[in-house]
């Protein structure tokens, strides 16, 4: 196989793209697809500060790595979910990256925090990836605020998007329908825009740009996460893209052209407030993470 | 297994509604589960004629017999695609049970009205099902107008709704999403009401029902119809349903719920005229059948 631009051996071939590119051009290739990405859905702009989440997986570091080269100013945020090995692993990779682009990372520790994600979903009968969703949220929020940051990026591909409407779609959860976009505006000074510049790039592109820019990232998923409904999903849409290649673009990337159409409505929230808490918006007087946090002290 | 009405042997258990049913429960769930769409999406009145389309498959028997027995004024009709052994048949099946019904069916042959479905293709460059698609809902309409029947009711099932529907979704085909209800309206009185009175229940669930009945059908698929996508979407949801009882209803019956919401519009049509040929409604000069038809005249 041969790059479509030069004719050089090509160590991609996109079936989905019917194209192929050498090392040279798929990096360009890569890099065009975060720009229009950015472009399109109006995703940032060079005046504002990003905080990009990353977990130590090949998708956060590679969007912070590409954000970085475009000239965006970043600042990287690695939580640590206390997940005993497997956070220690996934903290080292984000450091090899953060020294490769002398920068340094902020790091949010949920134990320094008070929070334990497996006993709070314990004590709150909760899924544990449900809980850390929650944890997360608050700390993308809480952090890009403290930090003066407009935007939380974050590096889900097209198969997490793809796979999450998925999920969306086969049972109609119109209200979540009316959240996936790849941008989130700011409602509040307290809570960012929220962007996924990956969303034209599917999980194997992603894995093979990490590795021809030498990015070492955990290949492990997160030991908690096994089961998960979003893996069948990715699995289903998998045999349909090697039955139909394009079906997982055609399928994401058109629900975003149709959104504005279907007039889905947000499920109704109530008045913004501020938690009594800790500061940060909440529809009720203290905020979700603030409740979970207050049911594990002693 | 024991039937959660009268504890007697069960013949059919239903992982999605969590229950099993004997032959008599069986039945009267079978009988309920039709009544329980005609009621929900107002398909038929007593006072109205249907047309039922009938393949000499098993869904479109099924349908007959339960609507004849239900006390509706059916006429059923089959129509010869010309399809040598398999039309054959298909057509047999359909006598068969016309006689146990002691009614008599409407043929139409498309061989007598000039037309050959594969020749057609072949001379438009169309997939054969589309041909076929074209000739039958032209002979839907222009029968039952001749009879002065006011609905055609087809038998398609859950799968078969469910598996149009994902595949109209994951290419966001929102002017076919816009004619996934299991009633269509009349438009003129060339145009019947549609209706498709088993779309609550599985193509499982009908083949069991006929087995019970004793309902002589064609098993074999139509040779013509292989390698449809439709098979694909039908597997998927099937792999679907197998982890999670009960994905392929909350997909097509939820996707009713929210379809007003959406607001999708229509391909645009423009002014319904009259076939200049055949008399039959149409948005242009001649009509789409009549316009076959015409290509293959000598």
């Amino acid at each position: 196989m041969r790059c479509r631009m030069c004719k050089e051996r090509a160590v991609i071939s996109m079936r989905r793209h019917n194209t192929a590119f050498c090392r040279l051009h798929y990096r360009e290739f890569f890099f065009r697809q975060v720009s229009r990405a950015i472009q399109e859905f109006g995703m940032l702009n060079p005046q504002e500060g990003v905080l990009v989440c990353v977990s130590g997986g090949k998708d956060s570091l590679v969007l912070w790595k590409v954000l970085h080269e475009l000239g965006y100013k970043t600042r990287a945020m690695y939580i640590d979910l206390g997940f005993g090995e497997y956070s220690l692993l996934s903290k080292q990779k984000v450091f090899n990256t953060a020294k490769k682009l002398s920068q340094e990372p902020i790091v949010v520790s949920l134990k320094d925090m008070g929070f334990d994600i497996l006993a709070s979903a314990k004590a709150k009968h909760r899924p544990a990836c449900s809980v850390c969703g929650t944890a997360k949220r608050y700390c993308f929020n809480r952090t890009a605020f403290e930090e003066g940051l407009q935007v939380v990026a974050t590096g889900h591909n097209l198969d997490d998007e793809a796979s999450r409407l998925l999920g969306n779609v086969l049972r109609w959860q119109t209200h979540y329908l009316a959240k996936q976009s790849p941008v989130l505006p700011s409602e509040s000074e307290h809570t960012p825009k929220k962007v996924k510049p990956l969303v034209k790039l599917t999980e194997r592109e992603v894995a093979v740009f990490a590795f021809l820019e030498g990015i070492d990232y955990i290949l492990e998923e997160c030991p908690y996460a096994k089961g998960a409904t979003s893996i069948t999903y990715k699995l289903l849409l998998a045999q349909l893209e090697e039955k139909m290649p394009g079906t997982k673009h055609a399928f994401y990337l058109g629900f975003q052209e149709h959104l504005s159409k279907f007039s889905l409505a947000e499920a109704p929230k109530g008045e913004l407030k501020t938690c009594k808490v800790c500061g940060q918006d909440s529809f009720e007087e203290t905020c979700g993470f603030c409740r979970l946090l207050g049911q594990l002290s002693p």
